[in-house]
């Protein structure tokens, strides 16, 4: 565990040397695309060692740049379950790390059978982490115990190369979006992109889903601007969308998530990207509760608004978000209680409302698709209504 | 300057005995309405020793309840500029006393005029401030020097009580359209009411704008309870509006200012009050920022949306809110910085955002007359529009 910047601490974060070991000859080199200033990052990546694992704690994030190192399993279940990494993909990458660093000590079929249920206790409804273990499992099962814990580092990381490559791809596609609007704009003015929560790189291996699209455009040189919503209760947006495209050097303001509105009133946004936590068959969208109102403004204001999205997110099995998806209430505490940095720079927190009064904390709400523009996907951007989401995905005919 | 509660403190605050001296036999008694654990309170009231002026520090709430004594020109000064008081109405009648201070030491009309000039200098842009100034200059000027100071307090008493029953006015209006709602609801329920920003009595003499029909209908027995947005960046929904209608016993829980639009969608909202900072002519609303998005989730699941007025807060010189208000852009440390009670009880301040990250904070938006359901005023409940407005104020035609 150690903080930085340190002195003395300068070895490159350059992910060329990362998936060992052995580097399988099957995968890409896939380097890792966003910077903290000016040095490449992934959210997670192998030490130089080679088999332990690296990420940055979240939790401290826009304030103490603190990188964990997790040579255990239980250092892995602490690391999700504490939520130093958040977002689906990456919960899920960590997840298989944590069962590679338990193969190491005990690769058996209990051994790997332990290892899933202590991880999968860590964040019981995190579907992507279910997901990852059982696809690690299926590769590792019919290998002696020998060969298990080379296989297990070989397939996490193909799990990071694959998030990498439809997160760049969803930026690719979302780039043209953008540019598009630039070309009307002209004379090199910025486009305003305002966007909920975090959807950028800390939520997945690399690019994120929203923020890839701007990422992509602002990299080849078309000027962005970001309005970046607080996102409250937990502030994503303030705490880790301002930080890593200020990190990376995209051009931002925070605003609250009160103004919005009024900035699409006044011409202030080009057009709205945000990410989706699940995805109907019929394009309504589950996401961080505030976004249906921005939604909203978009719609009386004629602003595009667009929900980047793995196709992983779609929920084949349902139709009517509003309907058939339950709502999480969340701990009260996160809306009493803030996290922020005193004027000695420790991290506190303090309460915000009166001792006595009750608050209510629904964490998601449903963006009907009605009120998107498109879906901006690994494989293309589209409608968001069922016929459209089938001409991209026909394998769920 | 005390702070409350403290031993021995236990005088009455019933303001029968408070419009001294002499008390004017033209204005009704009006006895405060709201109540702090069951003690009546106004936001600003007269000492016991009938001269001194005292009011709460809002800037302290809702950790802290904390009465300052207000002696002289300068503490009235203070208090408006540090923000201890807030609210058009409330702005003004503490100016109107700080004028009383004043002409106890220097009733000259040159001692009016430097008062005046100091109390216009705290905030500059504050309508209802000038507008009571000039009232009390216009009725103190024509009299000589040694009956300023007695007329000065009867007049500024004039205008407690002339905002007092307006507002009260307000509440009975209001309330018929919450009964309303319960009689369809019947058996007992709860009418759930959400409310932005704080437009309650801390930000008037008594009752509040917004407030004054909830708690119009809660004194007469209707069952409420209200969905108090947070309303970042200055919290006043958390801090304020949460206190005072728990202080009253008003059910309530305190959400995020995300959250309306997904209550809106299940069924939770049964009406929406808010207050406004300037209407036009044509039924335009400038409120709080944030208010547009709640007006919108409102109109898209056919909840009631209501602003609460007095009729002084009609500019009937505009009509277009949107093109012809100026938006103020206030400090960004309201986005960047929060102040709330750290774990030992301290009141301090915390910094959410990264140091490199701009914010911007426009402090107000427009919601246009089409989204609101209607207007309630101190003279009727009316549409938002100007054929309805002249109805009820024909004296602007």
């Amino acid at each position: 565990m150690y903080v930085w910047p340190r002195e003395g601490y300068t070895q490159g974060r350059v992910f060329l040397t990362q998936h060992a070991p052995p580097r399988p000859s099957t995968t890409p080199f896939v380097t890792s695309a966003m910077k903290i200033d000016g040095r490449q990052y992934r959210s997670v990546w192998l030490a130089e060692d080679g088999w332990a694992v690296e990420l940055i704690d979240q939790t401290r994030l826009p304030h103490q740049f603190h990188i964990q190192r997790l040579e255990t399993l239980d250092q892995a279940a602490t690391a999700i379950r504490d939520m130093w990494v958040r977002g689906a993909p990456l919960i899920g990458v960590t997840a298989a790390y944590g069962l590679c660093l338990a193969l190491r000590k005990d690769a058996s079929d209990a051994g790997i059978a332990t290892a899933c249920e202590t991880l999968l206790a860590t964040r019981p409804t995190a579907i992507n982490l279910r997901w990852a273990l059982n696809e690690l499992q299926a590769q590792l099962k019919p290998l002696p115990e020998s060969e298990r814990v080379i296989a297990a580092y070989h397939h996490t990381a193909k799990l990071c190369d694959s998030d990498v490559e439809t997160n760049s791809s969803i930026g690719e596609f979302g780039q043209i979006l953008i540019e598009d609007i630039q070309k009307i704009k002209g004379d090199n003015e910025p486009v305003n992109i305002l966007t909920h929560c975090n959807a950028g790189w800390l939520a997945t291996v690399d690019w994120g889903t929203a923020l890839a699209p701007i990422y992509t455009a602002h990299n080849s040189g078309t000027p962005v601007h970001v309005w970046v919503d607080e996102t409250r209760p937990r502030n994503q947006g303030a705490n880790l969308t301002a930080w890593e495209l200020g990190k990376h050097g995209v051009p931002h303001h925070v605003i609250v998530d009160n103004a919005g509105g009024h900035l699409m009133q006044q011409g202030q946004v080009d057009l709205c990207i945000v990410g989706t936590d699940r995805t109907t068959a019929n394009g309504d969208v589950c996401n961080k509760i505030g976004t249906y109102l921005k939604a909203l403004a978009a719609q009386d204001n004629q602003v595009p608004f667009y929900v980047a999205l793995p196709g992983s997110t779609i929920d084949w099995t349902i139709e009517d978000g509003l309907r058939e998806i339950p709502i999480e209430e969340r701990n009260t505490a996160e809306v009493t209680h803030l996290q922020g940095k005193d004027s000695r720079g420790k991290l506190r927190e303090i309460q915000l409302t009166p001792d006595e009064s009750c608050a209510a904390n629904p964490a998601f709400d449903v963006t009907p698709a009605r009120l998107i523009t498109a879906l901006i996907t690994e494989r293309g951007v589209c409608k968001a209504n069922h016929k459209a989401l089938l001409a991209l995905y026909p394998e769920q005919r």
